[in-house]
């Protein structure tokens, strides 16, 4: 495969950003392919990490060598994938300006059926976000110890006075995000009651994760729906090592065509 | 000299920082150099920038070339250099912990007469906040094109709606600067009146640029400190083509020992 | 723009190969843009450069920025740009693989009105040896102080042993030149005498350049042929400070639809 | 950890040379740690690879967060870590400009007891060859997958006409490497006979290597030896899924102090 490092700049946040992209190479000897539109992962990062952090943390180049797949790879800062209260439209800019940018610069299938996304953590939140609320964009969503339930999560923390309830202030403010884009229970019950498309959905998480509880409140609900949902609850932590060795199973279950 | 992409991990900002740093490469024919600490000039980027701004909009390694110091380029966001009343702690961590960083990964030389700081735009503000701030750190301080009064131009700013007043409430809410750590000309007058060891104070702005006027605001300042201050007021705009030039004054002015 | 700080695999030559692509960024804003392939400019560094030479020494990005064009820089060692008497198929690998990969990973034309391919010293050689090989393939060629004569330069190179010596026979062992593709005087005088489609010509040499007899040389026979002929020889030595004076002036010159 | 990539000038290749180097990042609470020199592990890459071997195909930093050790990881090309008979002299720039470079750059400890070389493939046989020839330079050597006989291995690939053939020809032209630098079961043979200090040595070899019959020879000669000598075949093949779980084993045989 190819690794590009990017340096592009956005309208929408007013700067330059960074991403990892990782492409399929094809033997020149079979001949020019050109018009070849690859299917497409956006792999979302989580808090404090950046664009490297799959590139540093996992081997991810190797694990998808075979499937023919891109692996998109931005970095967003510790936005939760929103747009934030105080601060950038990260919201926008990874629904409309990174795609954009992203297939104006590499052969990158739009075809719902090639797009999917995954993360973990907060990347696992941004990637359950992204494929709730744009179902029809996308084949399949993976979340990995995911932050699955904001409404809850912002409950929690908002009682307890210290860095992640700024760092979440700086997100939603002192919003009500029930029933909102960021309540990704919501849209997935909302997704259970539409006629909309449904793409397939992957939750894992370490029952050693601080995120466990969490994500079996998710899973409770996930099990009511009609969606094609597979779950992986096992030994792990909130740690690399539970996810590099996810990140294999979600590439493994991903409906590639 | 040798090229550095560096990702590494800030406590301060929870959240990996990228930086470009810049060495010289000594002859290995010459033998080892150990226990050589380079003199170092902190250069720092303009809003909308990052890290990788004088790398690629300038040839810096190249006009660097002969002068035996290291450059830090790091990238610190729209942050203003600032600790941000919605965002990052970024003054702590420019001030604090990415000289620490920096010189834990090279030699660079913690003398004050070996340290520099400048750059252009919002950089400009950063580096004359910098060097304003803590003058007893730095032989020199050069700004080109900077946000030279930050009170005057808050209070244009303020009046305006619009993504810079947007972007200005982030870095400083509804705040009073005057008279703060980011009212650079009060910080001037204030290292004029004191009996503190003085850097050396250089300042460029092109007649064209929009922060012109700004510029003489602070340059009539200047000229009545008892600093050693260099001016270059001459055709220009708030352009990469201007500060491709200016930085090769800058650092042809640094008094390198 | 945008860039690219790619990493791939080559078969030709059994190794990964790094190079740097810059791109434009079209304005999300306004819509996909589908389809669109840019023209392409080749640009080949010189002996004791890599694929970052341009990017660090010159400010290619900023220059190219309004030209709607693509530049991709490639790594080829000091290779001439040859399949060498010792070592890899570079010339293969040039002509061959890396515009079929570059244009695998990126929107490029492969029209040739659309390509370019231009370089400085040993890369000055290399792209008049693919333009000239190969005219239906390019629109235009440049040449900044490149090795205009390479019968010659052997010639006398041979004469004397050294680091010169020993490297030029890695690359061409002790053939005989003349006549092949690597002489590009002849290759030119076989395109003039030809019915081709003519590729336009730009030499650029510095009146203190090493290489400046050389080059005259190649002059003499440009200025005979029926070639679309543009050169500069005015005071310059064989540095980076005339190349990054020139890059600019090839960029304007070439002749983009 | 904190990550650089590097590039850098060789005068002994004449050419740029990128690496990429690990380290760790102190917490900046804790002060200052000037003066502080880490243990370093040079990782060699194999034939075909190049300094983003280790980044892209394992989770090298997260393996190394806990250890206190910088990573030194050159790309050097397919040349055996020779100088080659038809190429560049990268057994002197391994062995003499690498580590004065990477020890001008970075805080690198030069004692003996700091001091680590491993390598897989090409890269084993790099590190055999380093470690064995200046045994005073290393605590502990380690080859995976190694090619550690290449009187033996040279023997067989003459034999039969193809790419392997020619590659190892630009490396050893038609020298007989028997009882030189790169005979390092010779070297090893002297290294037990002599009464120099003796690093520590690891060999793994994969069961289903093509190359483990080759490490059996080499493996018989260690158990003779009286090297600290740790081994590990098993089930494994010539992949990077095998070097991914022995680079663990590997950094966590290391003796660190």
């Amino acid at each position: 495969m190819a690794l590009f490092q990017c340096e592009f700049s956005s309208e929408v946040l007013s700067r330059s950003v960074s991403m990892n992209v990782i492409l399929p190479q094809p033997s020149y000897k079979e001949g020019p392919v050109r018009g070849k539109l690859y299917p497409t992962l956006f792999l979302l990062h989580g808090f404090s990490d950046n664009h490297t952090a799959y590139l540093r943390s996992t081997s991810i180049e190797r694990y998808a060598a075979d499937l023919g797949i891109a692996i998109v790879m931005p970095g967003l800062d510790n936005s939760y994938y929103t747009d934030m209260a105080h601060g950038g439209k990260y919201w926008t800019f990874l629904t409309e300006e990174l795609p954009a940018a992203a297939r104006s610069f590499f052969p990158l299938s739009e075809k719902r059926e090639d797009n999917f996304v995954a993360g973990h953590s907060m990347g696992g939140f941004g990637a359950l976000k992204w494929g709730l609320n744009f179902p029809e964009r996308f084949a399949a969503i993976a979340s990995m110890s995911g932050v699955t339930d904001m409404v809850y999560h912002l409950a929690n923390v908002r009682k307890e006075p210290g860095d992640k309830k700024r760092s979440l202030e700086l997100v939603f403010g002192d919003a009500d995000v029930s029933e909102t884009e960021n309540d990704v229970i919501y849209k997935l019950e909302r997704l259970h009651n539409s006629s909309s498309v449904k793409p397939m959905l992957y939750q894992a998480c370490g029952t050693e994760d601080f995120l466990y509880e969490h994500n079996l409140r998710f899973h409770r609900i996930c099990k009511e729906t009609n969606l094609d949902y597979t779950y992986d609850f096992g030994p792990g932590d909130h740690t690399w090592d539970y996810w590099d060795k996810k990140i294999q199973a979600v590439l493994k279950w991903l409906p590639i065509q």
